[in-house]
């Protein structure tokens, strides 16, 4: 047996999410099917960082693997790509030590969220036209609001699956490309929904319809309600962090822009 | 009745084309449908600038409409919006004069081809990951030899069906960016599967399957065989210029611009 380390992207509009629902197509099901069929029918499961919602896309989740024999990571991805649908893709296998996993050993998880400055329809399943008017300063006004470490329960749909419902949110940054605006975010980890909701009150603030002081009370009381969830769309897990990283480990070029 | 001028976009990947199949989806059916409903069930019919294959994409298409009574260009805009489906947008609506004509009025139409550097899961729909190594240098090398008026008789699928086989290549430009190449083209005309076996000749010729020269010959003497089509996926009609363009005239921000 030899764990191995997988870095996957897939567009989430073809998914129920990465793991969901007992009876729709998810991306692991879709791995381990592939995994499966590569190893002559063996039954092999894997390990993913952490779900993503139905609709939310990952340009680079990490999983790892326990293959039942060594095989050579170019064969395997050549494999993989053999037996993947389309929509998802692995785009790099390497050997890592029995101890790695790609759940408990993330040190940081990097998403991007694309905000679109009109319709666009070929963007428009990976990306969120508000529909209503915004103003981009005031959101990009109220972002640094929400750096550092906070109790960010009022921003998870569901808190108390959580053992702890504190993170520390490390990078927030808006860029703006002609399409619109990608806010980029690094954090040690997030609750449910926590993104999206961000997102969504963030938004609420730029659309004037919240006051940006609701945003410091919900964070330093754990008080009032956050916004809305943001839509799963716009948003694309776009890397995970660990102490073996390398420099093949960085994200392929994708529709959220490169990620420092 | 007063004539409309409509740019639109759309997204080949669900349309059989601009107008093929008297029995399946056609963006312009799309089209007509949708300023049928807005005008109360009188039947109107549009008019393009020409045809696109299925599955190949639209930035800047342009069609002109006689409709039954004056409308504010914004709420037509809306209005169509509301009625359309995923994948097709009217992005701009002018009155013209009654002798403006889409197709006949044409003087440049200009599209984009695009290459992919590596399989990606967003931008498979989008552009041409080629299955064998090509040296992209060759292929940007023996691009200029195509500039100028030829007959391009070879490249043309149905020959017979045109008028003429002439045409005049005005720009043949290629641009890198993080996902591969984009071949940016503009001609007074095209013929049927022109760009498409263009770009599939020039692969050809990037991938040493195929002798330079045999370019040449096929320009200069209208002798031997094009290569075979690249896939419709990668091609995009950019924009069609006409004598009564303006600023506003210009295409939207798309996935064959350039990415910063």
């Amino acid at each position: 047996m030899t764990r191995y380390r997988l870095n996957i992207e897939y567009d989430g509009t073809f998914f129920r999410g990465w793991q969901m629902q007992p009876d729709a197509p998810t991306v692991q099901e879709e791995i381990e099917r592939a995994l499966t069929t590569l190893f002559g029918g063996r039954e092999i499961r894997i390990m993913g960082s952490g779900r993503t919602d139905t609709g939310v896309h990952a340009v680079g989740q990490v999983a790892h693997a326990e293959l039942p024999e060594d095989r050579d990571p170019g064969k395997l991805l050549r494999g993989l790509e053999g037996q993947l649908p389309e929509g998802v893709r692995v785009w790099r296998v390497e050997p890592v030590g029995e101890e790695f996993h790609a759940r408990f050993d993330a040190r940081e998880r990097q998403y991007a969220y694309r905000i679109l400055k009109r319709p666009n329809s070929f963007l428009g399943r990976y990306g969120w036209l508000v529909p209503y008017p915004v103003k981009m300063e005031q959101i990009i006004d109220a972002t640094p609001l929400l750096l550092g470490k906070y109790n960010f329960r009022p921003f998870s749909t569901r808190p108390d699956d959580e053992e702890s419902t504190d993170c520390e949110l490390r990078t927030l940054e808006w860029r703006e490309d002609r399409f619109g605006w990608v806010l980029h975010l690094a954090a040690d980890r997030y609750l449910r929904r926590m993104v999206r909701t961000l997102v969504g009150t963030l938004v609420e603030i730029g659309g004037g319809r919240r006051e940006v002081e609701t945003l410091q009370t919900l964070l330093s009381q754990g008080i009032g309600r956050a916004g809305v969830p943001a839509p799963p769309q716009g948003l694309a897990l776009m890397r995970v962090r660990y102490d073996i990283d390398d420099a093949e480990d960085s994200p392929e070029p994708s529709l959220w822009g490169e990620f420092s």
